[in-house]
C-alpha cells in the first residue's frame, strides 16, 4: 500500500455544484472514468483519487483538497506531472496551488545536487549572491563574451545566458560556450572571485548530454535549464547523471495555471533544481509581494529533507532596487539582473561592480 | 537573412498603453533587453521582434502581431516554443491564438509521418474512425488486455493506452504492452479489422525509445505520446527516428494560455502528431463548437504541405453523440470514446460493435 499526495486546487464554482466538481477532479486525475463499472478492488482503494476536503474560500473559489495515490506516478517526474494536473490543466475552473507529498517523493527525487549552501560555497559567499543574463540573442560568441568578461571584471557571482540563446547560426552552442568559459575564467583569475558560467541548455536529452560534457571540458559546473520546456524528465535525468552540476531552473512555459510559488518555488526543487528564476515583484510579471515570498520560502525552507533551493527573482529589475530586494527577502537569495545592467554598455564593469557591492554589503553594514 | 513568424496574441489591455505593451511582447519574445543599447546592426534588424499590427477587438482586449525572426528558433521545436510563448505564459494578459510560419518550417519539422489519410489507409476506412481507451489504470496487465480483446471483437480502429497508464509497478510498459498488443492481434484476425492498440510513452529520451523498439517487437505502429510532458523536443525526436510509427497526440499539460486551436490543432500537427486528441464541445472540458471545428480544421486543412494530422474529438463522449458529432466534424475524424464505452461492462464487445457500426454507417446511409 502507497501513500498519498494531497493536492489543492483552487476552483471557481458555486456551492451546490462544488462536491461533485470535485470528485471530477479526483476522477480526471486519477482513473479518468465512471467508478460505477470498476469491480477491482485494488483500483478502488489504490488508485482512485479522493476528495479530502472542500473549504469555501468565499470570493467564488473553493479550497479543494485531492488525496491522489503515489503508485500512480510510478515515482517518475513526468507522470506526477502528469497526475498533478495534465488533464485538469485544460479545464479553466481550476488551478493547482499546491501540494504536499509522502516521503518516499523526497528519496525517488532527491532534489537539488548542490543547492542553495552549496552555490554559496562555490562563490565563498555567505550572504546573498548576484547574477546577470547575457544578451541579446543574434549576437556573436565573442560579443558575449566580451559582455561576460566585463561583468566578471565587476566581481559579479553567475553569468547565465539568455533563456533565449539556445544553439542557433549566429552562436552554436560548441562555439559560445568555450570562448565565454575561457573568458570568464581569465578575467575572474584577476578579481579572486570565482565568477561562474552557466550555459543554457537547449534540443533533446542526446543534445543537453553532449552540451553538459563540453560545458565540463570547459571547466563549468553549472548550466540554465527549463524544466517546463524540456520536459520534467529530462531535467531529472540530467540533474541525476550530473551530480557535479548545478542547476538553474528557468520558469519559461511555465504559465500552466500551476501556482508560481508550487511550480518554481517547490516542484522544480523537487526535481532538483539548485536555484530557480522566478519573476520579481514590481518588475513586468505582475506578481505581487507575497507570491514571491512564499515561491522563495518554498524553494528554501526545511522541507522533505531536501537541500533549499536558490531563488532567483528576475525580470526587469534595476540596481536601484537592489537594497529593497535584498530587504525583503533577506540573505538567502541570488538576484538577477541583466537587461539594466546591460544598458550601461561601456560602463559595464564598473556598474557591474556597483551592483555586487551592493549585494555584498547588505547586512554586514 | 531568415523569414519571419508572426504570431497572434489576444491581450487584455488599454488603448492608451497597448502599443507599449506590444513592444514589450516583441521584445520578451526575442532579446528580452532594453533596445537601447544595442548596437549591432544585425541584433536589430535580424532578431529583435517586431510589432506587425494592432487591432481593437472591442471587448477589451487587442489582437496584437507580432513578427518574430525564424533564425532565433534555430529551426528546432524546443527554442520555437520557448520564443513563440516562453517568458509570455508567465503574464497574465497575454493568449497566443496562433502563428504562421515561413515554408523553412515545414521543412524543418516535416509533420506527421503518416497523418489522417494513413491513419486512415491503415485499417482500411474512407470515413471516420473509432478509437477508445483502456482503463481503469490499477488494471493488470491481463485485465486491459481483455478490455481491448472485448472491444478488438467489437472491430473498433483504434485503442489506446488511458494516458494515465506508464510504467507504474502495477502494470509495467514491459510486461503490458506484449500482452495486450497478443491479445488485439488474436482477435483482430477473427473480425478481419486491422485494429491498431496504440500505448503510451512516459518517462525521458532513453525510457521512450526502448518503449518504440518494444511496441515494434510486439508488431505494433503506433503510440500515444504527450508533447507538453515529454518535451515537444523528445516528441520530434520520436517522430523522426520512427517513420515506420504513427504517434496520437495527447494534450495533457496544455493549460498554458495558448489556444487549443493554435496548440493541439496546428502546432502539434507541424511538430508531427499523426493524429491529435482534444476536449469535445458538450463534454467536462467546456470548449465551445467554434473552437473544436477551428482545431479540427487546423489539424486537417491544407497547410504548409504538411500531411493533414486526424482530428481525435474526446472527453466525456457517449455513444448516443456520435451520430450529432459525425455531423458536425464530418468523416476526417477519429471518435475516442473511453469511460462511457467501458461502462458497459460484459457488453463491451456488442456496444463496441454498436459503436463502431454508427461511425462506419454515417455517410453510407
Amino acid at each position: 500500500m502507497s501513500g498519498r499526495i494531497e493536492v489543492l486546487y483552487h476552483v471557481r464554482g458555486e456551492a451546490k455544484s462544488i462536491e461533485a466538481r470535485a470528485k471530477g477532479i479526483a476522477v480526471e486525475q486519477s482513473v479518468e472514468m465512471p467508478l460505477e463499472p470498476i469491480d477491482d478492488p485494488f483500483v478502488l482503494e489504490e488508485t482512485v483519487g479522493r476528495v479530502n476536503d472542500i473549504a469555501d474560500l468565499g470570493d467564488g473559489t473553493f479550497a479543494v483538497r485531492i488525496g491522489l495515490a503515489a503508485i500512480t506516478t510510478g515515482f517518475r517526474p513526468g507522470q506526477l506531472l502528469n497526475m498533478l494536473f495534465g488533464n485538469t490543466s485544460l479545464q479553466d475552473d481550476a488551478v493547482l496551488v499546491d501540494a504536499t507529498f509522502p516521503d518516499e517523493f523526497a528519496e525517488a527525487f532527491g532534489g537539488p545536487n548542490h543547492g542553495l549552501d552549496g552555490l554559496r560555497a562555490r562563490v565563498g559567499a555567505k550572504g546573498a549572491l548576484s547574477c546577470s543574463a547575457l544578451k541579446p540573442q543574434g549576437s556573436s560568441p565573442r560579443a558575449l563574451a566580451d559582455i561576460a568578461a566585463r561583468m566578471t571584471q565587476g566581481g559579479i557571482d553567475c553569468i547565465k545566458d539568455d533563456h533565449g540563446i539556445a544553439d542557433q547560426s549566429y552562436s552554436p552552442f560548441a562555439e559560445r560556450v568555450p570562448v565565454i568559459a575561457d573568458a570568464v575564467a581569465t578575467e575572474a583569475a584577476k578579481t579572486g572571485v570565482a565568477t561562474r558560467y552557466l550555459p543554457s541548455l537547449s534540443g533533446n536529452l542526446d543534445d543537453m548530454r553532449t552540451q553538459i560534457a563540453l560545458a565540463r571540458e570547459c571547466g563549468l559546473d553549472g548550466v540554465l535549464a527549463a524544466p517546463m520546456l524540456m520536459g520534467v524528465e529530462q531535467f531529472c535525468t540530467l540533474k541525476k547523471e550530473n551530480p557535479d552540476f548545478a542547476f538553474l531552473g528557468h520558469p519559461t512555459m511555465g504559465g500552466v495555471r500551476m501556482a508560481q510559488s508550487f511550480l518554481l518555488g517547490k516542484f522544480f526543487r523537487l526535481l532538483g533544481a539548485d536555484a530557480t528564476i522566478f519573476p520579481n515583484y514590481g518588475g513586468r510579471f505582475g506578481n505581487s509581494k507575497e507570491l514571491c515570498l512564499s515561491l522563495a520560502d518554498g524553494a528554501r525552507q526545511s522541507w522533505m529533507g531536501l537541500k533549499a533551493c536558490m531563488p532567483v527573482p528576475a525580470g526587469g529589475m534595476t540596481l536601484d532596487r537592489v537594497p529593497e530586494m535584498l530587504e525583503f527577502y533577506g540573505p538567502e537569495v541570488m538576484l538577477l539582473i541583466g537587461g539594466s545592467l546591460l544598458s550601461t554598455k561601456e560602463r559595464l564593469p564598473q556598474e557591474t561592480a556597483r551592483y555586487v557591492n551592493a549585494v555584498r554589503s547588505f547586512g554586514n553594514s
